[in-house]
């Protein structure tokens, strides 16, 4: 069908613009880390016990924004190899740190609703965990509606919902999103989401908080139009974690890192090292459409344990949402409302 | 909780006045199939070789309405034990004729935009059905706003969502499709719901479509607020299968017959009959909600091969659909969709 | 088909032995609380604080077994509503309680191999309790055949299947453990099962273990051969929890209450009374085709929550089970074996 | 820990072995289509109207079984890009293609007993498709030892276990089909299971069948120890899909492209090409590590529709089997098993 082979041929060039999702790589690529960048403030933090970094990227002006091409805002990137392995202690530690870090993006009270949203195809292991968490979330803005304010519980009100893709429902995401949040009128949204790395050693071991919102061409599954403040008309904050690297960019790496060697090991302007360095970037495409053909842009690379640990990281995402947004519940209580 | 007592309370009430989902049902409740009920029409019609009974209930006027306690409309009811059981060949004719019905109710064109609503949990088996059809919907909207007409195809344009229910979300059902219809205008909604029958003789045999919509305390789950042409603003087509009887039911009908046995064996007039005749409602309930304490509310009955069966008759319903909705398609063509 | 045909009637005929798998309804068949029965000792104790109860009857000599109908050894039975609730620290209780009772029974050390096996139907929810709680036991046996004893662990040797059922294998369940057993050869085997219960009470909120392993006819899908010391020549331990009552026992219970209270208004030595003792059972049971037709022998009544409640108690069982066969690991520890 | 360290480097040290499950790769990794090789018979065939290609690999003696690496015997491979689209009409040819090239390697009749056994861990999508083809056989075996052989049916014995994953059961694979084979005494063995691939472009389009049985290191999952007709006693048939490329065998891939185009681009006996030469397997080995760290010998290449194709696969393989082992069924009876 020629609408599904326009659509292949878009998303081999996207391929072509190596492209994140994080603001931390983002920020790898413009240049090396004590280089300062103009417009934008980078603050790094760390919890020793479990060895977990909190790297938090502000852009502050346009300037920042086009240099890192992402927009104006607050990126907090939680880092953490137990997030990936079976350990409910450090779990218990991520689980309150993400809260404690929403807590900064977003000020919950009694007054305002919460929708939360989780982006993404339940039915794709590694874009799923949008979905997952979302199942986990302790809802409760229903029981305001039926019996007026639960007493003495002092709860908030909180909705949530899992809109599928296009390919399922055959509606933009946007669409679904805005005419729920045009009718519940929520005071802000939580937009949850798979999304692509550059890096497999960044894969289920790190999530990413914004205050900007989900951005066309983000995630795992590539949405089309943005939910954000501008589009929806509520403050949206977006939660993430790469769960793939996509093929594409790890043979593209491999290239790299083999003519990174090369060079090392050519003389500083020998024959091979000019030769080296006129690969051109079509010449590396068109290695890449070979080596992943009839494929191209639809290969991910994942972990053989993929279904365990999306329910790990979808389970530590719902259960810090469910802290944050219910204050007056201890830990222990949170929990008895997962399944 | 006294919120959660105030439910469990609600649900025993609505299990006293003894409900039915099935406009057939509700009309052999009034009277014996030969007495003619004033603004009820009834039209029986046979499939022969695979034993397909269908029967149309037209509700005519107020009158109508008032006796059979549903909404003035067309309600079509197809009943076939072999639903149920995997048989192709059988599934395949009954698929025919349910696209036929349907066309009956609502004619598609291509200018029209059709919203397929899945209602129900889908992760309680019987209340299910909803949300397996949808899943396998041909949903095509997508392609005409990305690529404008598909050259040629002759589609019409679907969409489709699984909102969810409330303990889900958060929010009424009504919420999140009336925010839906709002901003994606479609032509006319299709919903699709798992019912409660009073006869363990119909669940899973029998589908109910009518072009009324869905109505407070349809389904297994209890939706609390319609989805109507008065609350949308859109036609609404109901599909309808009874995927449970609740046990409450089943435990009713259980002292009925019993009592009619016992009355059969007693001579008229004699002390056993007028005890009979005087056993209160109350006393039954009372019995009901002792046999099956401490759930009452909230317990089915269910074959055991149910998780098979609910596959079979969404993959019914989703072909059909598919079939009557895109009827430039050949039937082989359709069912390279499904999954 | 014929073959099928003689199923259903010897699966009718089974529910007219109504039958338990539970010796504690056993011994309550046979007579009042507090009159004695010779060979059969009963011992109750209570855990207040979760209101857990546990009762174990001791079947001691062949009259015991006769009048119960059961084999001789030790069943045990724990009794407590948190069971089938989302209450993690109830739970935690109960799995020390029922790991602590596992113990006397059998008694695990490092030279033994442990053998788990989860009968019943993955696919059928309510009879999927073994299979899940399998899929969450800490197996080990590999890790010493691989690499030897694993240095300072302390490990002990825990081996497990799920067989499936006989309409998945084409095999009885005892022929695949036999065949296990004797080819790895471990020194007692473990065997989870969902159970059936007379009562609703029951369901969910009692878990039974016995010394005198698997019997044909108990279970959910009714196992055709036992699993026993004497079929497999090493000792059965079996864990057993009631997940459905069949619907014909909630319509013969239903029947008796009705007509115990009728009685109780009749004056004695009147017509009525006589007239309710003599309804046979034949009738009862002509009774219960009628009402549950065409289903009889296939109808269960469970909770509309079954789906997340066998989640809960098949953790309950596969954390006890770890505990109970890894005494060196602490039980956070144990928990991160947990998927 | 130790053990687990110890095993990751086994991992690692299998992919240096650049390994393929397909005797058509390791046919072509020797040299050149038009070269014959000693002891190795190629015979190929085309169904045109699907693009449906038919490989037969003879390893005929010892000779040819040293230069492919594998047993003597005969391999099967079909290859065909319909296999994993969703097309039913050619899927059906597919399945009548190979149950006649099964039918090729074992001769079933009714005086036999059948034993399919699926492979791979259920859990992981693309280790799934054993287990899955399995749940969709018809089995038959149980119904002789209950009711004699049904009249007039001419049905074929046919049993099938799904044993679970080595880290699943605690038990080699091996160890447990030997114990039920020595107990159900099959008179062949039928194993499905996921291999790997060395070429995206034959993953999911490729099932190759082979009379040598299943081989250590096979499989997505690398099992230990084979099941051939030297360790069971009886045949063993082996259907295998690859279904993933690792993602070792990509990022080696793409150097080796890459290398041959900087060759090409070169002049023969420059310095770049004798550098080319010169790069050492170990330096590349040492890239890859260096590329997928901290994942290595634990990370997959799939398609992003992994799921929806692994069902196709495992349909097609499933009614093959039906059709082959139950010839007196016709096709579409044969499709009314499956669920």
């Amino acid at each position: 069908m020629n609408n599904k082979n326009k659509e292949t041929l878009n998303e081999i060039e996207e391929q072509y613009n190596v492209r994140t999702d994080l603001a931390i790589e983002a920020r790898e690529m413009v240049g090396e880390e004590d280089v300062e960048i103009k417009g934008v403030e980078v603050i790094v933090d760390n919890i020793n016990d479990i060895d977990l970094s909190i790297t938090k990227v502000n852009i502050l002006d346009e300037y920042g924004a086009k240099e890192l091409n992402k927009p104006i805002g607050s990126y907090i990137t939680m880092e953490c190899e137990l997030m990936k392995q079976n350990d409910p202690e450090a779990h218990e530690k991520i689980v309150r740190e993400l809260a404690k870090q929403l807590n900064e993006l977003v000020k919950v009270d009694k007054d305002m609703t919460v929708l939360i949203v989780g982006l993404g195809n339940r039915d794709v292991t590694p874009d799923s965990l949008g979905p997952r968490a979302v199942s986990n979330i302790l809802v409760t803005r229903h029981l305001f509606k039926e019996f007026g304010e639960p007493e003495g519980d002092g709860l908030n009100k909180v909705s949530a919902i899992i809109p599928g893709v296009m390919g399922q429902t055959g509606m933009e995401t946007f669409e679904i999103i805005q005419g729920i949040v045009n009718k519940v009128k929520p005071s802000v949204v939580i937009a949850i989401d798979a999304l692509a790395s550059r890096r497999t050693s960044r894969v289920n071991s790190t999530i990413q908080i914004a205050d900007t919102g989900v951005h066309p061409g983000s995630g795992v599954g590539n949405r089309r139009q943005g939910l954000t403040k501008e589009s929806l008309g509520v403050p949206v904050i977006a939660i993430g974690v790469p769960t793939v690297v996509d093929a594409a960019t790890i043979v593209n790496d491999t290239m790299e890192e083999l003519l990174v060697e090369m060079k090392k090991q050519a003389k500083e302007n020998s024959e091979i090292y000019d030769m080296i360095n006129n690969i051109s970037e079509q010449e590396k495409y068109q290695l890449i459409k070979e080596i992943l053909y009839p494929y191209v842009g639809n290969m991910f690379v994942t972990p053989k344990e993929i279904d365990a640990v999306i329910k790990r990281l979808s389970n530590i995402i719902a259960s810090s949402l469910n802290i944050m947004l219910q204050p007056s519940m201890e830990f222990d209580e949170i929990t008895k409302f997962l399944s």
